[in-house]
């Protein structure tokens, strides 16, 4: 899939790099100022006035770098749109990215307003804040900038605009028509956005999607992603007497729900973590290529082991990677009764599990639940959706009543995909270093349906540091990401798809 | 055990019972407005000047009744006593009550002061309240009196003064020495008593032991305990990394505590409720007589199901009053993560089952944990006791964290005791109906380690009505059962042992 790089064309294109890194180190300057204005109006989607005040903003700002730009009606908050002037010759990518960002609680962020930009140096694991002025002598990559959204997700924006500056300086032809659709509520789960599609079909036709959001590898080498993993939620409750008793007058002798759960749980998974209800795993299958590639991401189980602090990891796959590639059956709560210094004796009236089942895309999150409740009546429960009544209490011994969240689908794109090939190869190109191919990222993006009602293959590109606070106080870009993501946009939008 | 009345001394009984019944209800007047002043002064054990107060008004009245009284210095606060001159041809009888309550909560009552007794009428479910002077035309004995210890345990006390006083009326000699030990801090786990029969042994050397605390069986006939559970907790913690993580990042990779605890737990019980760890029930053995008394106690399991809404027991006893022979294995509380609204996406950081462990006396507390934590053991685990550190982290793939609480014995006198028959044929032919023998009450009381130190024959002669909200708002004892307390206390004080 990398092409091999000859020692002479490594010398040209490392002599390259060094005039590019001027350019996009001017170009960073231009993008940090746009920053700072960009992210000085806020974007909590909780509130459409801010949405229209940044439509207003990416309208003015794309329209200067030569796109037609649309604002689409959704049946929640509008989304942005913008393309460059078609032509059938060339392929069409559409770039999906968000402007809308987590609401803000000043009081946990270091400074004083986290919708002003405030540039910081790093010093003895601590960042302490710098002029703006300090950059007019040099521009330092370790440098961070702090702000809602400075990474999630508006300097991505911010740094398509700026490639596109460098391709008009350069006077470079874009062999693709580009499309970009900015959402509005990927921080309250793109809602609106699947029956976007099927609205403005035509409009989004593409050859292929890049999704511009999220960090990259935490190695902060160049990275392409796949897929991701789907998500949907259980609820277990079983059943105890109907108030909670005194555990002298009935202790061993009223139904004890903690016990009543944890036989229940005990049956789902072995004791290495793999779950043992029929049919969980069906239908993956890793094969000697997808497997050499999993194994290609630099990740250490050690050091992952040694950050988490335990001795060996479950044992669904045989490494991280691996592990993602399959669903997962996650206890993320437990509850009865009172522990620590409110326990209290008592029978408890109930005991629940909370689970989450992360998705892939062989493992429907429907038929998934479906075989967790099949698997539960097979144990000899009564699987109810709702709180028994007295009659169903005195006519089943075990009863669990399960609830059901809804599903977010997991989306992944093949890896053998010339798309996907493009963007590896040209970024290994533009970077002089291997690009790390994650095949399915552990958590769940909301816009899988988008991605899966488009139909097309799908990347996710990201740009930005691992460690950048996304959703928390003290978000932060590194003035290096600025510069990796001006120039992996100018290197895609500029090389021709062979 | 019980001796089977003649229709001829049955019908010379029930003619006596007549007599007896108009002396008794005139020393219930008496033994009111008694109450009404006893129960006058507060008696939080929290405060020691109440206790101070409530031991000057004990002194008096046992005074008055003829008894020389003595004030025992504890680690805590002072014990009351008082005893009868001993003539040392005659049994000894020591009688156990608690002066100290509850503390009271006076917003919660349906009462301005709960320490000034209200009187009260039944009426449609409810009660209203009555004034005193209604009293001077009848007693009603289903009117209570409301107040905080009216039940639990001043009016015991009252009961005894006034049955001496219908003794001394009646100029019956009493073929017993009677010692009183009163508690001042039964309500606080009578911490101080165990060291105090240490110290005071030669002063408390008796025959045998009466608990006068606590109400009657269900039914509301006269009732004779013979012991009662005893108990001890244990909280097991499990790990999984060392602060939540993301449920997509590290779902089915990092371990998950709650599937842990499940599975250890889960291999503590069987399906039906019965203890499956080794050795746990060893020593338990009932044989075909006690089979037959505790069939004999008129308890329907069949009503407590519906009461308590569940189809089938628990299957540790055949029924309700055998499976308080065994010890119980109870999960009083369950938690990790978050449930409900408050549930996260993570894999939680630990997960702990809060257990107790009710006793019997052939269930050593400490002997019990100790086989709870070999079987922890044998399934694998690491036990500590304490939190791991990174070391034991790194070391153990499955570690349980296991505190243990104290132990508070069980007691139980055997049914084949002859100061057990006294009461109990006492009772039956006082009262004309079978009296309701208890092997072993589910509860647990503080005062089990008394007990056990003074080595004599224990029962508990309970007085009080069953709903009579003890520990609660509207505490209160029904009258008819100030006459039932007179009435034991004079019968048995006034039968001479054969």
């Amino acid at each position: 899939m990398k092409k091999t790089l000859s020692l002479v064309s490594l010398f040209l294109s490392l002599n390259l790099l060094a005039q590019d890194d001027m350019a996009v180190k001017s170009q960073v300057a231009d993008a940090i100022n746009e920053i700072r204005e960009f992210i000085a109006i806020p974007n909590d989607a909780l509130d459409a006035a801010d949405i229209d005040r940044n439509i207003m903003w990416l309208k003015r700002k794309f329209g200067d770098r030569g796109f037609n730009t649309a604002v689409l009606d959704t049946e929640g908050l509008p989304l942005f749109f913008a393309a460059t002037p078609v032509s059938s010759e060339k392929p069409t990518v559409l770039i999906y990215m968000h402007f809308d960002g987590q609401s803000v609680d000043p009081s946990k962020w270091d400074q004083p307003n986290p919708y002003q930009v405030v540039l910081k140096a790093p010093k003895d694991g601590e960042y302490e804040t710098v002029s703006f002025d300090e950059l007019d002598d040099d521009i330092n990559y370790d440098w961070r900038l702090f702000g809602r959204s400075t990474s999630d997700d508006k300097s991505p924006i911010v740094m398509l605009l700026n490639a596109m500056d460098l391709l008009r300086k350069d006077g470079t032809e874009i062999p693709f028509n580009i499309k970009v659709i900015l959402d509005s509520e990927e921080e309250k789960s793109s809602k609106p956005l699947p029956a976007a599609v099927k609205q403005y079909r035509e409009l989004l036709e593409s050859d292929f999607l890049m999704i511009v959001d999220g960090p990259v590898h935490a190695s902060e080498k160049p990275t392409v992603v796949y897929g991701c993993r789907g998500i949907t939620t259980m609820t277990l409750t079983t059943y105890g007497p109907i108030k909670p008793q005194h555990s002298g007058h009935y202790g061993n002798y009223a139904p004890n729900p903690g016990f009543q759960l944890a036989q229940l749980l005990a049956t789902m998974k072995d004791t290495e973590g793999r779950v043992t209800i029929r049919g969980y795993y069906d239908g993956i299958s890793i094969d000697e290529k997808t497997d050499s590639i999993l194994k290609r991401v630099p990740d250490s189980d050690k050091a992952i082991a040694e950050k988490l602090q335990f001795k060996t990891a479950e044992k669904v796959g045989g490494f991280y990677q691996e592990a993602l590639q399959y669903p997962s059956l996650n206890i993320r709560g437990l509850g009865s009764g009172w522990i620590g210094e409110k326990a209290r004796t008592i029978v408890p009236e109930n005991a629940t599990a909370e689970l989450d089942l992360r998705l892939v895309v062989e493992s429907d999150g429907h038929r998934l639940k479906q075989l967790v409740k099949d698997h539960i009546a097979k144990q000899g429960y009564k699987v109810l959706d709702h709180t028994p009544s007295l009659e169903e209490r005195m006519q089943f011994d075990n009863i669990v009543t399960v609830k059901e969240g809804s599903v977010t689908d997991a989306f992944r794109t093949d890896l053998d995909n010339r798309y996907g090939d493009f963007i590896v190869n040209t970024l290994d190109q533009s970077f002089g270093e291997d690009v790390i191919q994650i095949r399915t990222m552990g958590g769940t993006v909301p816009i899988a349906p988008f991605i899966n009602e488009l139909k097309i293959p799908a990347f996710i590109v990201p740009v930005v540091n691992p460690d950048n606070n996304q959703h928390s106080p003290n978000e932060n870009i590194k003035i290096g990401q600025l510069a990796y993501g001006i120039k992996a946009f100018y290197s895609i939008l500029s090389t021709s798809i062979d």
